[in-house]
């Protein structure tokens, strides 16, 4: 070994006892930046070794156990599993054809939560176009009455995901409007914003006492053919009906054989870093465990998990916070915010200082948002300087919380919103695309950098800050 | 009427009378650049109307009942089937999942034109894993025998397409060679450069007295996740081995029930521009008009097919070229280039000038490379200098024409290819992704008027240039 560089190595092997000061303890938000292994390995892991896990399944169970062991192994304390039961529905057989003047051919479809069934050998009707939700809100019961109503309405992308409301109304309440009048099934364009063969599955919702009717989803390229097959024969229909003959209107053939399996378990897990104040009211962060079942779930939710138990533990390594900071991984958001319901059964009454949800891919972190009570305006303005390094805006508007902590915030719990890039989010929502190629590592470890900063302030706010 | 405008209309009606000479007539270049609803009235239609055509079925018949029709309404002569014979194969159920230490998951798969079938109970082996085409030739046969051979290697966009011969070995030839070396079935990664889940369908070819097996591909992200659970079995075998104990390797189970239907129909679709010069050799143009089934086939031809048919429509608009140009919609393309050998069959022996085909998707042409005799090169010359406004540059390398007219080629006819850019064409080939909307109207227009220019030369080419 050259002179120089073992004087070196034996200074620094001597390096306390000569008096060297010991480098400076890292925060958190440095322990993120130097590298996150934990959010990717949970995202990699779950969607490699689970896979798809729709709620109330085998695969979320599987998933609920995979969930303890890999929190247990971060380290985490009160790693546990709170059950509840909840209706289960499962996709089956799926299928659709046009049938018409033109060349049969087949359309990508994916049954909607909540669907009912055609039964095994499907149903056939003739389509009653309706170029929006709106359009077959307005629309007389006998234009539907007896058909399969279609419902067009093309998603366009936003950053912040504003468009979902205003477009989902199709697939969230269209079905039970048509029910209502008379429709015996509904087809939607997918609530989507990509050019994928892939459908958007997603819940629906029929009110009580309306009974439900089968309900599917197409692929965008799949609805522009029917509109384009639609078009095409109503024109053929004016024509040859102006020359006394007229030919069949453009009808389809649906199999969807979705099955309800009854109540069912599925269930939250919950892990927490203990807070030095034990009196202190914890810090709640949420994302969800369960998946629709056409992907893996890659970006909704396990990079959510990931993002928070990764922040979590960076928080935890730096040092222990003053308050508990407490992670659900909800059970059964997708099927209905089961899990959150439960959560807030089991812990309504609780203080919880403030809740946090990450539940919108793994982009980037553009914006924050606060809803916190007048006292926190400080840890809000902390916040706000911490994450600006990190390419974060501070937002006008207030946080709105997220699905599995929306009771809390519904009950006043005071909610933070670190809002993430949703350009590309419904190019793969739901769809057989959310797998996890489409996980972009270095937005992901921005997400967790963000994260931990944010949460090293809430955890070591003061009572005077936030109750 | 204002008496200016009074004025203007009596002086426009009374044009020739009043000795105003004509405009000039546009040129076929010109009439292209004007506007071309015919390439994308031809896609939208052929893709909307009658969709997948796999060579052999009802649908590529009635494709070809559609062309005749189509192209005698363009105006175009000889209008005709000519119809031949080929061995015809169809896909039946798919299914494959990987059975190992994780959840059940089932991956997305294609089986490959000329696969054997599994019978619908399906099979199930151990994995053998190949990083590439290669490995798996390198193999020694008892690391495959008995056992599901995984060919992986994935595939890189390039603007000429110069990777889908390298990279589809693993294709055309992986199951071949796996079959011959005892394998029970062989899985390849698509030949594809997206991320999305349809897989890459396409032929696979077995020597005389290699019994066919069951062959399939996986779409990328499917790949993917074989490739990790493959990896992490590996190193929990390695870890347990060193314990004494080694669990199970990963295992697929896989459904393929493909069916071979034996010899039937098909045929090539042919138009003609009659040349004014019976004695003058016909220039021919080609696409082929059946596709792979899991898409319209709006990329792969249609839009190769609609961008000839405008081309030789806007020379013949523009007055009555010297050459014939001969059409040709060639039948049974992907399953073997049964149509190219059909065309060879019967016309081999008649003289061509010159032969083109449009095959590669609807993207820009970015460059004319030619193979033609000396006596050509003004030829060249002035198609380089006509289509260069058009952003086409030369190339340096000789044309290579078509797969169906590479018999014609291959027998000495001379050749060009308008090279269009194939980038983004790896992520659609043979896809469920292929449909209209992937095709982009201006790119489309672009492909038609530098056909338009270059075949407007070519059919004015004198003897004394091309024989």
């Amino acid at each position: 070994m050259p002179r120089l560089l073992a004087l070196t190595a034996a200074t620094l092997a001597a390096g306390t006892a000569l008096a060297i000061p010991p480098p400076p303890t890292p925060t958190a938000t440095e322990l993120a930046q130097r590298g996150d292994d934990i959010a990717w390995s949970i995202t990699e892991g779950l969607t490699t070794e689970i896979g798809p896990r729709m709620a109330g399944t085998e695969a979320e169970a599987a998933a609920r156990r995979w969930a303890l062991a890999r929190l247990k192994a971060l380290g985490f304390q009160n790693v546990r599993e709170e059950e509840f039961r909840m209706q289960t529905w499962v996709r089956g057989e799926e299928s659709a054809a046009l049938t018409g003047p033109f060349q049969p051919q087949a359309l990508h479809i994916a049954a909607l939560g909540n669907s009912a069934s055609t039964g095994p050998k499907g149903i056939e009707g003739e389509i009653a176009y309706f170029a929006s939700y709106d359009a077959l809100v307005a629309a007389p019961d006998a234009s539907v009455k007896g058909k399969i109503v279609f419902i067009d309405h093309q998603m366009q992308p936003a950053q912040d995901g504003s468009g979902y409301s205003y477009y989902g109304r199709g697939r969230f309440t269209g079905p039970n409007v048509a029910a209502k009048k008379g429709a015996i099934a509904t087809v939607i364009r997918s609530i989507g914003t990509d050019d994928h063969r892939g459908a958007h599955a997603g819940g629906t919702n029929f009110e009580a006492g309306v009974k439900p009717i089968p309900a599917g989803a197409l692929s965008n390229p799949d609805a522009d053919q029917l509109v384009r097959q639609w078009q095409r024969t109503r024109q053929m229909r004016t024509k040859e009906t102006a020359l006394g003959y007229t030919p069949e209107p453009l009808r389809m053939n649906l199999v969807l054989t979705p099955r309800n399996l009854g109540q069912r378990a599925s269930g939250n897990i919950i892990a927490e870093v203990p807070g030095s104040d034990p009196a202190a009211s914890p810090v709640i962060i949420a994302c969800h465990l369960d998946s629709w079942d056409l992907g893996t779930g890659a970006i909704d939710d396990a990079s959510g998990c990931g993002i928070i138990a990764a922040a979590a533990k960076h928080v935890m390594t730096a040092g222990q916070p003053r308050r508990t900071i407490r992670i659900l991984w909800a059970g059964a958001e997708e099927v209905g915010v089961f899990g959150g319901k439960a959560y807030f059964d089991a812990h309504g009454k609780e203080r919880h200082a403030v809740a946090l949800e990450s539940d919108f891919g793994a982009d980037r972190v553009w914006r924050v948002d606060f809803k916190l009570p007048d006292s926190a305006k400080p840890v809000a303005d902390r916040i706000a300087a911490a994450v600006m390094p990190f390419g974060v805006v501070r937002g006008r508007q207030p946080a709105s919380g997220g699905a599995d902590i929306g009771a809390l915030v519904q009950a006043g719990v005071p909610a933070i919103d670190l809002q993430q890039d949703g350009t590309r989010y419904f190019d793969l929502h739901h769809t057989p695309d959310d797998t996890l190629d489409k996980v972009d590592p270095v937005q992901l470890r921005q997400n967790v950098v963000v994260w931990t900063a944010t949460l090293a302030i809430l955890a070591d706010s003061s009572d005077a800050e936030l109750p």
